[in-house]
């Protein structure tokens, strides 16, 4: 069974969606227990909603709650109040992971304070400078969404971390996305290799001489969804402002449609007869499915999801934190940097 | 009559779309001449196409043709070649500009090449540390397009410059897009002061002391397509890659629609109702009736417009062109930017 710890009171629909999509995942997973952590009464009283389904998860030993004293506000300061909060649902839940009581962690609370969390409790994996958040994105090709990272976590990056995010992103793209031969680009501003800035300029020498890695080069804007790249690397300002940007734009285009589809009756009879068509498109590019963004670099499977965490994302998250674990991504992680650091340092 | 000097041999559909859009402005707008510049052969051949229009256009003095012996090529390394073939379309009708022959100049060429070949021929406006390329995106607003620069003339960039950016977006803002008081923003990863990395915190700080822009603070990617920002700063590197991302969301969520559309009887009749609301989202969405990309901070009106523009965003080009000469975009920069950095100095 693989032990799947919630943050149930991490992100905006906490805790109802967060529990709900919990006692979803316990019913609906097989071998994989979720442990819910946070204030003992909410929990329950969210539990009371589905009666039969949580009796059913904990006849099979598939639901447990574990409960934290204190909880850490959306606006709270990251850092220091993961310090702060000792007892808060994050750390409460981080621990577990620590002491081998979970097999992963997910939160859809701050993604700083449960980055923090992570690297204060868990530490860093063995030569890992940085770790990151990668996010999944989806392409023209189903079934090849990206891996984009850093997402977020650091603002300023050496090349070096840049190169550790490639070998990061490669083992999860393997492990978890399946894919034989992850295709491993670097996020730029044109595919020659003199395009980009100064950093982009040293990652990219760097990167042509890791073996362990299928180095495509340059990736611009352009190719981010056209499903020919498997991992995208940048730093985590880029990142997340890509994120945010396409993010945006995904739900101005739903608008400006809408408004147009209202425009007399031909048109909302059109818009009836194309319900299928704009649910399919809003399934391809719904990030829920892809369940999360993982926090590579730290020992332990540790998924963060969108603040605005539905129940379906958080079930999505907890089969990939169950798939991250099972597939010990921290464990491959852990080979592939100790493996490259060491043949850099023979050189 | 404003005097619009046209690279007839830049982009991937010159000569021919480049001509037929020039024909079109110089018929079209009031008090518009437009000056071709290129190969006498090729644009010759081309105007011979419409013969009625040109024949007007010249009658009414509103069209003319000045020859260039050279062409620069899309995978000419821009800087060296805009100094090597001197007499190339894109130096021919810069110097048309320099020389007080023409008012403003519009190309669809390269622009490393463009803005290597203003910033040669053209000179900086005094006082400004590096001239830029700014680029109007469509919002949720119509009437509220965004300008979003640098979008890639600049990759490393010291806080200095993007405090430039900002009083020259505000400058074209006011006075092309007719913003009154154009609302200007920092794109960064979050709305707190504190958030970004170190070179947009040392750019928020300075931000906030300049007296003659309206600063509303950070923005996210979140907030480029809502409408509530006029002007939004960033490094070269970071607008090149949200643009371009932007650019290649749309391509695929119009690819997935499309896909969806032609999936049965039924939904082929739904896109034929809808096919007046597509239109009109295509056309929202359409970067061609923003009219291309003003180079801010050299002194002239240099537009450039996407590599694959169509005649129609040429006829927007030249009129967007004629509108920063008619409005002495050029001279209102200069003078924001000396009155900025003279109180800078007595400080």
């Amino acid at each position: 069974m693989t032990r799947i710890a919630l943050d149930a009171m991490g992100g905006d629909n906490a805790p109802g969606e967060i529990v709900r999509g919990g006692v979803e995942a316990a019913v609906g997973l097989d071998d994989v227990k979720v442990i819910l952590v946070g204030i003992q009464d909410a929990i329950d009283a969210e539990l009371a909603k589905y009666p039969k389904d949580v009796a059913k998860a904990r006849a099979a030993g598939k639901l447990e709650v574990v409960a934290a004293s204190e909880v850490l506000e959306m606006d709270d300061e990251p850092a220091k109040s993961v310090r702060a909060k000792t007892d808060c649902s994050i750390n409460v839940a981080m621990r577990l992971v620590k002491d081998g009581k979970a097999d992963a962690f997910v939160s859809a609370g701050n993604s700083g304070a449960v980055s923090a969390s992570a690297i204060f409790i868990l530490k860093r994996i063995k030569g890992v400078h940085r770790p990151a958040i990668a996010t999944v994105l989806p392409t023209r090709r189903p079934i090849r969404p990206l891996l984009l990272l850093d997402a977020g976590a650091n603002m300023d990056c050496h090349p070096d971390w840049l190169v550790q995010f490639a070998i990061m992103g490669n083992a999860y793209s393997k492990a978890v996305l399946k894919r034989t031969k992850p295709l491993i680009g670097l996020l730029s501003i044109g595919t020659e290799d003199c395009k980009g800035n100064e950093m982009t300029k040293e990652t990219f020498a760097l990167l042509k001489e890791v073996k362990s890695i299928d180095f495509r080069g340059n990736v611009e804007g352009h190719d981010i969804f056209q499903g020919q790249t498997d991992v995208v690397v940048c730093d985590g300002f880029v990142g997340n402002v890509v994120l945010k940007t396409a993010e945006s734009l995904v739900h101005s285009i739903k608008y400006f449609l809408k408004k147009e589809c209202f425009k007399g009756i031909a048109r909302i009879m059109g818009a009836i007869l194309l319900k299928g068509a704009f649910k399919s498109l809003k399934q391809q590019l719904d990030p829920d499915i892809y369940g999360g963004a993982p926090l590579l670099g730290v020992p332990g499977a540790v998924i963060i999801t969108h603040g605005s965490s539905s129940h379906k994302a958080i079930y999505h998250a907890v089969r990939v934190g169950a798939n991250a674990a099972r597939n010990d991504v921290s464990g491959l992680i852990a080979h592939d940097i100790e493996e490259y650091e060491s043949t850099r340092k023979t050189l």
